[in-house]
């Protein structure tokens, strides 16, 4: 569980760093790019937390969370000119941080007895949904409704998680194996430049 | 009761195709396209679960919005090209989901004993919340705010709904008279190109 | 007690006011103007009271806030052509409901026993969040986020009512400190067009 709880700590920090990028290029002050980088960081969290009616979202329980975001925000401020040799140790992050943030949506699911369709979409929404914030705050339409294939790699994780929950797999073996499914799907999209395919529609005519 | 939930869910149905028709004008890829749908169908009723903190969102409940929503978008993309001649029966669906989804939150509102000002702006929302979401996701001024008429058929049909509910009229009669007010409002309101007044404001000075 | 209540109502009205005059600015009707004074004002109070789980967002239970949103949105319409004139008493106004919704909120972290870091949060949401609902409705990157210094002043204002909320300092002086700190940190930077520092990075590579 400890080193579940690291990788979810990490993940955080990745998901903080992409909203600190995401903020600086919109040119947003001081305070702004530390909002979008806590709200892509807590935000898919908190819309599953209160959809399933928690009594109290997760961060407001544990400062970890927000200690994390806090000093991911200023590391990414300081090396901002230099962030793009981080670019792949940022997207192992940002892929790692998807994979956990998937496995804990689809385990509280599971554990409130969920069906399966549901417990798929709150894990899908849990690692997606701090993102999608971030892109609407920015004033920009969701990336990952438009090119990313972001979104399958967690459904096919929710996927995995459920079927070797039902297995009854040890815990870390299915965490592991979900998160890695994750890692190499997105890998592979990126690889082959896989994506889905647009549907394009003519003019309201 | 029965007569009820199938147009409920035919009002989903109609709602998700409305989302499925503005993401494909925006160009989103297959799984945009899916969840503006979904967020089209379902935003209005969870913020209204969610602002009355019910225990959990009524689609985590019934599986059966879920399906019809998949449905109803695979449909709306197989027949994108065609979907002008379907333009009057999708209208007419848009009404009554838009009918049914005011009666619904107005009656949840009731059932809590919430004041009737509560409860209008209760049924309002759940019918538009959902219309709001799906352009804000498109990176639009929800249109609902800009020309139609729209928000005013459902505040006039929830209205009618709490007044017929304190009259103690049957509620399958209640439920009839309240959609036909909102479609008549809807239908007058196009054919004579009814529009809300725009309140003009000299620029910044 | 009673003060306060007033002083809530009046911010209540700034923020309406605020979010009529936005609105108006986009063009939009009369609904889409009311619906962002709505929202504006309440906003933020709103997401507060969904994150804590309070069993009924506050101006579901008391209609006098929903009261004073409809005559200062009635209120600002009809005298949008003089509105400059009042430019300061709105500042104010828009101010006092700032450091108002400051305290309301950190009050309720302090009631529920939430670590100071979390309060200040939550103090800082409930006075800006309407406001970023209000620029997201009309389809603006958050003002907070770019330069105004609006924020800080509500962080200074929470953290100040927790050290002497600790310090047991009665209750009305500690609300007066508190309204007179974000007053000043506000008129100060506005005087000095103090802002933070936009973090420049370079175009994505």
């Amino acid at each position: 569980m400890n080193i579940f709880y690291t990788l979810d700590i990490l993940g955080t920090v990745a998901f903080a760093i992409s909203g600190t990028l995401a903020a600086m290029h919109k040119r947003l002050d001081l305070f702004g790019v530390f909002i979008i980088a806590f709200v892509t960081a807590v935000g898919g969290g908190t819309l599953r937390d209160i959809l399933i009616d928690r009594t109290l979202v997760s961060w407001m329980q544990d400062l970890n969370y927000v200690y994390a975001i806090i000093i991911a925000t200023i590391f990414a401020i300081i090396i901002r000119k230099k962030i793009a040799y981080l670019r792949t140790s940022l997207f192992l992050f940002d892929t790692i941080g998807l994979g956990i943030f998937t496995i804990i949506g689809a385990e509280i699911g599971i554990q409130q007895e969920l069906h399966p369709v549901i417990t798929i979409i709150l894990g899908t929404l849990t690692a997606t949904f701090g993102g999608v914030l971030r892109d609407i705050l920015c004033n920009e339409i969701p990336v990952i409704f438009k090119k990313e294939i972001y979104a399958m790699a967690c459904i096919a994780g929710a996927i995995t998680f459920i079927i070797l929950s039902n297995l009854e797999i040890n815990t870390n073996t299915n965490h592991i194996i979900t998160i890695l499914i994750v890692i190499v799907i997105r890998l592979i999209a990126i690889k082959f430049k896989l994506s889905l395919p647009t549907l394009i529609i003519e003019n309201k005519s």
